[in-house]
């Protein structure tokens, strides 16, 4: 039986959309597939809410948030971090022979624009790398209000991963001054993994230039150039996603950005109302995330015996990344789920626990 | 209508392959995709004929290009140039901080084991950029002459692009002493694209450790470690492709991979003898392609032309690539295409041209 996913991505997939990967193949360098990217690249600047560049790059998450870093830093940037996948941009940008500094905070809380501002005050920083919803403990730190602060620094770059985010809450790239904002389309733009799209502002090609060393594969002005030019992608495609991507941005749009946040909205007081009632919320006040839910595991349950048991019926959630494992776990409400599937889902770990 | 693909990538894609994309989404940190992983691994392996790593990146070739570069080249590299894709290579490394060497001969010759072994000899070189079959000008590289070259010179990495070669033509990994070999599966493999087959010898591996700056994406230590301690990617994964992956590795296998080859050698032993009769191969005589045909446009027709008019017949061939457009036409005939459909697309071709 598949098992419905309530987990933070993969999310669960409609069917009529699996369907439009099994599209014939055509060439990458014909025009009908020009004619493709033409049609679904201005819907995608509609999600990002830009005027600037929005591209698709095949690969997962991780290579864009490599590729930002290398187009970006010239030598060193200031990150931000509250958790697994913020922790691990670091990493990256290390792994590239950046130098990093730290804003560390422990995990469940957020990254406040007071300590952005505080660090950028003192350091002389290219870039500022910001994850706005950390998958790994359901905290969504202040988009916008970091946004005000960066508009004082100029000079750095503003790098947002909003990979479990874009398509569920509403990212105003150019009114924020987003740099480069990425996001795999596994989370909330609901299509299986493969594809990342990422939006490029003006100020971040001009950087790029400044820069050697920037790679091929994620050089952003190799994408700009054969969008440009010829209206394709630099490297080969990923044909079926990109025809599933166009038939969900149209569902998308067709829903209504503003309506599909509101979703995601309710699912998320919902759930987090929920989780107060019988647990704890794990994410600090005022930094919860919209997407997924983190909960404490106050009442000591065996979180895998639970999704075992949720698996009989049809559904998984996740349990808590890495040290977080039987300490909490977390429910997604991200993605083409409804309110009534968080409901339905609720009330299944209600049955569950109180057996338990 | 769809055109049916005679061109080098993306190939043609049988419906039943195309039906394994849409099974449902699983989560890929998950023991349902471990399984999958390590069901399909093993049956990649036989394909690159190794004991050591195969990998898969969700990424195109080029992305483990510039991986087999970041992890395999401490200084500088020895480029094999013969057309687009090899030149493409070096720009690759260049764009990667590595000093790079050309072996440089014009489009549509071939290099040869001497050239590789009278450089080798001058230079300090970490490693050889060697493409297999040049995609752009149809010239199948000597790859088993060379691998003998090689091995006079073990500190020198042997870095294959097999991209339109591996499935196609018999490549054994460790007996040829390669320590990467890549190749897209949108080629021979006949999958859509999105999805890259990697080995890596221990070799590599010990070189790997020796080199700051990999990188994150396509560092293979972390392939290892994902795969050794998790069975897992490191990065989510293209879930759909593998699904795709695992069943066209069993229908290879079930054809048998030698007679998988030799259908190959078939189609491209007819196809050149067409070629000859009526136009003139493209390669240097010796370094033709198996897997795919170049041939000189000696009648000066319009190849957009004759595109057009297959179209019509449901089927579509490639114009050449780049600075060939016009002067060559490319037929490939690779995947899972049959002699029969070849006889059928070159009669096609004679009544077209008898009328233009």
């Amino acid at each position: 039986m598949h098992k419905r996913l309530f987990i933070p991505g993969p999310t669960e997939v409609r069917p009529e959309i699996l369907e439009e990967l099994k599209k014939p193949m055509i060439g990458h360098r014909s025009k009908g597939f020009s004619n493709l990217l033409m049609e679904v690249t201005p819907k995608v600047k509609k999600l990002f809410y830009t005027e600037d560049y929005a591209f698709l790059s095949t690969s997962a998450s991780t290579g864009i948030m490599e590729g930002a870093v290398r187009n970006c830093v010239k030598k060193s940037c200031l990150c931000c971090v509250c958790g697994a996948f913020s922790d691990r941009w670091e990493k990256i940008a290390s792994a590239n022979g950046k130098e990093t500094e730290k804003i560390e905070v422990d995990w469940g809380k957020g990254i406040s624009a007071d300590m952005v501002d505080d660090k950028l005050k003192k350091g002389d920083f290219d870039a500022l790398l910001f994850v706005f919803n950390e998958t790994s403990t359901g905290v969504m730190n202040p988009l916008y209000e970091i946004a005000e602060v960066m508009k004082n620094y100029p000079d750095v770059m503003f790098l947002v991963d909003a990979v479990s985010a874009l398509a569920g809450v509403k990212i105003e790239v150019d009114k924020l001054g987003i740099d480069v904002c990425l996001a795999g389309v596994q989370k909330c733009v609901a299509l299986p993994p493969g594809l990342t799209l990422f939006s490029v502002s003006k100020k971040a090609m001009e950087r790029a230039k400044e820069i050697e060393n920037r790679g091929y594969y994620f050089d952003f002005l190799v994408f700009k150039k054969y969008f440009d030019d010829k209206q394709q992608t630099p490297t080969t495609p990923i044909i079926t996603l990109i025809y599933g991507l166009n038939k969900q941005m149209d569902d998308m749009l067709k829903e209504g950005l503003d309506n599909r946040f509101e979703r995601h909205k309710k699912m998320a007081d919902y759930t987090r109302e929920w989780a107060n009632k019988n647990f704890e919320l794990f994410a600090e006040k005022g930094f919860e995330s919209n997407t997924l839910t983190a909960i404490k595991n106050t009442k000591g349950i065996s979180v895998a015996k639970l999704n075992e048991e949720l698996g009989k019926k049809g559904a998984t959630i996740s349990n808590g990344y890495g040290k977080l494992k039987e300490k909490t776990f977390r429910i997604a409400h991200m993605g083409d789920i409804t309110l009534d599937e968080i409901k339905e889902l609720l009330s299944w770990i209600d049955e569950i626990i109180s057996t338990m």
